[in-house]
């Protein structure tokens, strides 16, 4: 059997931690190093190799693995080390904008670069429902796609660096936008004490028939298209007054139901009320491209 | 074969009409009224009897599905007929108090009612998929199931009329959440010139996955334990600013974003940082039931 890579991981938060471990697990030769150096003890009692310094870490394995708790603290401590020839992986959050900084940095210096985003809480890495995403440098990816496989699902979303980020900040909008609605709908029918428990079977079997929706509404809005026979933006705002007067009716805050109310009645009041809901997504970039309104 | 009953509906906009289509198509004797009566030509012609006056079609059918423009025009179509004896259900949207309202008038007058509330458009009426929530006398739902399986699948979802509406509306309440998030995570994406339909089946299958924190969220709501070991209201509350900072960069308009912040804000200031998402809910109701910071 060859010998499996080594791989490195700078950061030893919650997340780095389980990154680690998960790579001992999986039978890599893991090197470790956090700035305060406590961090390293349980890994070390796991057969990781603590290194001394940032510099020491890096200079023992091709692929270096970054995961610290602020972004832009990544070149300071990829500075101290011989980055040429190796691979860089940031799996910080950042935004697209740090990605591509980091990888003019890394890419200047001769390595190659991939930044991630870990669409998983520290408990699930190591099994495949961690899905990672990753963007950068295609033949990085290939070449080390087994050693991130033992961290979670890799996927590769483009050679743009920023993209896996920008992807990753996408899917928590999208996630706080559902999460926000269950909440209000918890609320609002826990406000004639119905259990939550009685009516989430519901309101997931709804949302899943509805998210049936989003493949057309994404076809609608690349083809700029977005003609509808089913459910309008019209119908959508004549709607609203009464979720909102009903909310406040049974005690609850109607806060999260306003912007997009808002947004229902700027894409009306734009000539766009019998267009399909798509078309609230153009709404939301500014400036708006100039388009005559259909 | 025993004769199917006979059945009555009121108010033929877009909705009515597709009820009383599928009432016919079912095989039901179908007395058809509409204000204007030009909208009942078409539901004639496939063999509804269309009567003159909302009274004569009351006094035609056991059974009268009211399915009006206004919620509050209900009374008042009503008011005309003979109502004892009868079962009225009530389709047109409002709210749980109007339903609440009318349900006094319509047994005060020695009728049964039932109030309900479409979860679907009217191209889906008459198919399975088409959920159709009731609220109301359990037993003229158990009595007439077979006539509202025609329509869609039936649920009863409790005594008090007021039930379906609310629940109605709060599952409309979810999906704008999720549409809003949606639509925002697209906005993103395609501020980079990546394809909404390249992103959309990453989107759902995370969308899906996040779903499944649902029960448990209803069950610590249920218990008031908002103890959690996987993601925390402050973890959340310190992502947003980033998304915000993201969106604005990438010229997407972060306003579906400012509730949910705000009210994350307000979780922590309010010492439930180490809670649960679930701990937002009821920060949703006001008042606040006093109960001390965990």
């Amino acid at each position: 059997m060859p010998q499996k890579t080594s791989v490195t991981v700078l950061g030893l938060g919650l997340m780095g931690s389980a990154l680690a471990a998960a790579l001992l697990d999986a039978g890599y030769t893991t090197t470790v190093w956090n700035r305060s150096a406590a961090k390293a003890e349980p890994l070390a009692a796991k057969g990781a190799v603590a290194a001394a310094t940032a510099a020491e870490a890096i200079e023992a394995s091709p692929l270096v693995i970054v995961c610290l708790s602020v972004y832009a603290n990544a070149e300071e401590v990829l500075a101290d080390g011989a980055l040429a020839g190796r691979t860089v992986v940031q799996l910080t959050n950042g935004t697209p904008r740090q990605a591509r900084d980091l990888a003019d940095h890394v890419t200047g210096h001769g390595a190659r670069y991939l930044d991630g985003g870990i669409m998983a809480v520290p408990q699930m890495i190591g099994r495949p429902e961690a899905l990672i995403l990753y963007s950068g440098d295609e033949d990085a990816f290939a070449a080390h796609r087994d050693v991130l496989a033992a961290l979670g699902s890799p996927r590769h979303v483009g050679a743009d660096p920023g993209l896996a980020p920008l992807f990753d900040l996408a899917l928590l909008d999208a996630m706080y936008g559902m999460f926000a609605g269950f909440a209000h709908a918890v609320a609002l029918v826990r406000s004639e004490k119905v259990a939550a428990t009685v009516f989430e079977p519901m309101a997931t079997a709804w949302l899943t028939a509805m998210m049936r929706s989003f493949p057309e509404q994404a076809r609608a809005v690349d083809a700029g298209e977005y003609g509808t026979d089913v459910s309008s933006v019209a119908t959508s705002q004549v709607a609203f007054p009464g979720l909102i007067a009903t909310s406040e009716d049974q005690g609850v805050d109607p806060s999260l139901l306003l912007p997009m109310r808002d947004l229902l009645d700027r894409a009306v009041a734009s000539g766009h009320g019998d267009d399909g809901l798509a078309r609230l997504i153009p709404l939301l970039a500014r400036p708006e491209p100039t388009r005559p309104a259909n």
